[in-house]
């Protein structure tokens, strides 16, 4: 029988990851939780996904609005294998004790404390933590692009020291009241930002120092990536190693993108659902090495890298599939690669 | 048998107008002339459309980059029965003696002028007017938005004086060297603009003002919008006209969509292809009327809500239906309003 | 002996009128009222303004920053002839009745609501209306901005109807907090906007409808504007007429200021503290007629334009100077127009 | 007798050195050449500098906008001890056998090619290398602001590598055609970037790999640094390094500054010219040490951090001054250091 999955929240990654799920032969989506009967309600009702309320006391106003409830997430969560919290920062954190009393495990998203959860994870660099997990934390869309970064690097040349400056967005395109407008923001100030130790959560023993920006972009992050390595390989040979990879896309040269606004006009015109990029984009022209220093830039779509991992997430918790296996299946099923 | 039909350029319109030929039950896509053998051209193959060369000593270049061309742009024009330029603003003017010669009529865009051609045309405003006509030219994104409401407005209420301002993003968000980056420009800076006179392409007799500003913003148009009208309906009443329009959104209060960023996000949850916005979008809770004046605000997606009126041109032009009846078709061929 | 002032808030606004009250010989700064120890409080002491606390429970932290004050804040406004409240939105209504206590006539900015006060003031609409009035408010900077274009056109032609769109910047340079980053919000969404019956409480007779949008822009307001006039002047006659006004500044055509980026660059080239731009900022070629409609575009800078009006309203509340002779005074002593 | 000073070119670096010249004591501006009689020219003629033109076949245009013109550029520069070009980028290698044939030395700006003169110039850094030079180039805004910032911690402490991310404006606040809008753009792609290789024109035995990007900001550039220093000071150490130089400025950490807007903000209360900011400007809190590696952020000025290198050129190539004390007289005369 197929893995039941609930997602609690449907938002931003919540709304990716039903529909990921929902391509999954291995999986069924129950149904998704939300707290109001907004026009995102609306969608996974059109969808065909059974909605649930989030909050009980809320549930007349879905009444009102005349959308019909299967019932609450106590219901949908005791209904399912896993549940997927897809909530805002730090509701996730509030969920735990009614997905334990539930018996129900769990995935969180990056925005919640690595300390909430058994292990945090990532498909290429740790997928095998996550085995019978209870509770297990999907890192951060940045922390997720790092680590199918920095997994091969590590293996074939073996990492000395890592430093990375993550020039952010400032907000999601639909995040109207999010700024800077026309500023550069050292963000935060003080230095290492957190990126570096939450990277530390997927491979403890990588030395990696980060610093995070914030500019008036709402596309992609970008990555301005030093790598010390243990040794000195060839551009074109860290260029093969990466483009082995299943989740990384070395942009050709020759197709001119020069940043994330043509790169998601690439992904639009292959048809990718709401222009997402699940895997890192790196220049391939930018890769470059300077003694054992190798340089490159990537670009991370913060909307959607993390959807195949939530996937994959899924099947290590439930000890259905390896590593090799899972990633393979969800890239087949969703159409990751370019 | 169906209307055969070749489109010269593969842009941002041309790409988009040959899916959309491609969905009509009576139109075939006989295939796509280009100059350069990009990452375009590789999705013309993808796609499955026969590829010709736009100019013929650049052939080589598509060899170069082993990618099969079916023939020259003219073998391409005149295996068709209508051919629709897509190909950057001048180039139009440049390419009508060659249809002229292959006997073919040719549907151009917005960025030609209107006295290149035998009419102007937009299927809600002058459908008829196309009819057997040789040369037709779809007017801009901007002036399509503006006929899609001044028509049924004319229609039921009489205008007597429309002004109008045009907030327009800077670039498309692939355009990375447009600018303003921090402004608000003034353009053009003489008053009334050219877009007043391009409505009146269509609607000779309505009375327009047009102005245009510049601002940093890639994803739609904005029209502030006045229509002095010559009776009095109550806002509910004109909210009711524009309701039944085929290619018009009225964006629900309930939906909370404050800008471009929310409503692109919208269409994406709808699936749509590219995140194409084909209707007007109107803020329902804008419009609104004091006496005669009809005030509202509207967002037009420049890179797409002429790709319908393209289609429709092709049976005017062609006289294989008629205005209702085309679209109709056309809409529910691409799946046109939400 | 000249006009003793009080300043309660030393912000964007605060910090302008300090210094534009300190360059009139007819006026004397007592001093600045500040809720924090910040770097403006550094400012006003670096200024050699006598700097006052706002709140009595915080002057330890002003202690404690090592920052001296002169007393409290009702101690400032005992010893002024009037107060300026340059304090933000909503916390001058708080003020008003220590102000009343203290038997001090005060101005407000036009974030407090009109009915706060006994009239709101522009220079050039109805300088007489405040005099001998115990709470004044000068309104907004847009509202400013209309104020100043309508006076002359209504005293010249007769004002039958006024239709504007206000292009507004999302935030001020420094407010990296807010956005859009990449949109165009309409702002307020229902129309008709706030600014028309702003307007009238300075005109409460001319007819004015206004619409508002929100821009990723940070400079300068953006007016696009249309009078229709009760008699019709040409493009030049009207030209003329602006060109009087002692602070609107019809920009040369010859300048190629194509924004509000050059313009301030402009003013920073004539020694502009702060890179102010005191004056309306009419670009000539834009003014222009149809029939009876005026059009024309205008830039207005948020954070100066209201400094000459609080000057201004501080001579008329107490009879110092008529109209005219104080706008003089105030723009000799700033060094308003170009 | 005071250093007669010819500036050929007085756009945004022009008038800047201009005015600057003449505030010094010891030198006294002969005039400034330029190519066209626009508002800038203007700007001259209301300073009172006397005006040249750049290419004498465009003297009638001048005439034809009644501006008065002392001479040709020719005549500027023979009654010149020294030559400020500060035309833009590659203009200076043309006029180049104009100054060689006058036998006037002259200096260039960071636009022109390194190989063109006899030393490149940083005050900080090599003053001496330009004592008695014919052609020194002041190296760009970017390298000046390394050049300030790497001297010191190489002296102290001893450079191991220094890998600096340049998250670089997109064009200064009055280039309104200047983009992107609403994106992060590696620039230039391939690495590593120009920039440290320009460093090196200065400190030839500097290991330095440096990363560009291009964001939708005008105010200033954001350097990420990383230093790997030689020793392993404290981060207090370095500060106090930082500290006690002189065109560098530590931003305290209560000043609550997060970006260039407060930055500039800053600047301007302070009542610099222009909104001018001279100085590196470092975040304190931002500067740390991981082992050995040293990480900070600072912003630089793109418009004015060169012009106090100009003035110090100027003295070096003449040698009227060794560089301690020429800095010491630059900075007094301007005003630089918060």
């Amino acid at each position: 029988m197929s893995i039941q999955v609930a997602i609690n929240g449907y938002g931003t990654i919540g709304k990716r990851v039903a529909d990921a799920v929902t391509l999954q032969p291995d999986m069924e989506l129950v149904g998704v939780a939300k707290t109001s009967p907004n026009h995102e309600a609306e969608l996974a009702v059109e969808k065909g996904y059974p909605l649930y309320a989030a909050v009980e006391e809320r549930i007349e106003l879905f009444e009102d609005a005349g959308i019909d409830l299967a019932g609450t997430v106590e219901e949908l969560v005791s209904a399912a294998d896993i549940v997927v919290d897809a909530t805002p920062s730090g509701i996730g954190a509030e969920n735990k004790s009614m997905y334990d009393d539930l018996d129900t495990p769990a995935l969180y998203q990056g925005g919640e404390d690595a300390d909430l959860v058994d292990t945090s994870f990532n498909a290429r660099g740790n997928f095998e933590a996550a085995e019978g997990a209870d509770h297990v934390r999907v890192v951060s869309c940045n922390t997720t692009g790092l680590s199918r970064l920095l997994a091969p690097l590590e293996e074939e040349y073996g990492i000395e020291k890592a430093r990375v400056t993550l020039v952010r967005r400032g907000g999601d395109p639909a995040q109207s009241g999010r700024g800077p407008i026309n500023d550069i923001l050292p963000n935060p100030v003080s230095l290492p930002s957190h990126h570096g130790p939450d990277v530390n959560t997927i491979f403890p023993d990588i030395d990696i120092d980060t610093l995070g920006l914030k500019v008036p972009a709402t596309l992609m992050h970008t990555h301005s990536v030093n790598v010390t390595l243990e040794s000195t390989p060839t551009a074109d040979e860290v260029r093969d190693v990466l483009d082995e990879q299943r989740r990384t896309f070395l942009i050709p040269e020759e197709h001119d993108i020069d940043g994330a606004g043509k790169l998601k006009e690439f992904a639009m015109d292959r048809g990718r659902p709401r222009a997402d990029i699940w895997e890192n984009c790196i220049w391939s022209e930018s890769a470059s090495m300077e003694g054992n220093d190798l340089y490159l830039f990537q670009a991370i779509h913060q909307e959607s890298d993390v959807v195949p991992e939530n996937v994959d997430a899924i099947r290590a918790v439930l000890s259905t599939a390896d590593a090799s296996d899972s990633i393979v299946r969800t890239n087949e099923a969703m159409g990751v690669g370019f």
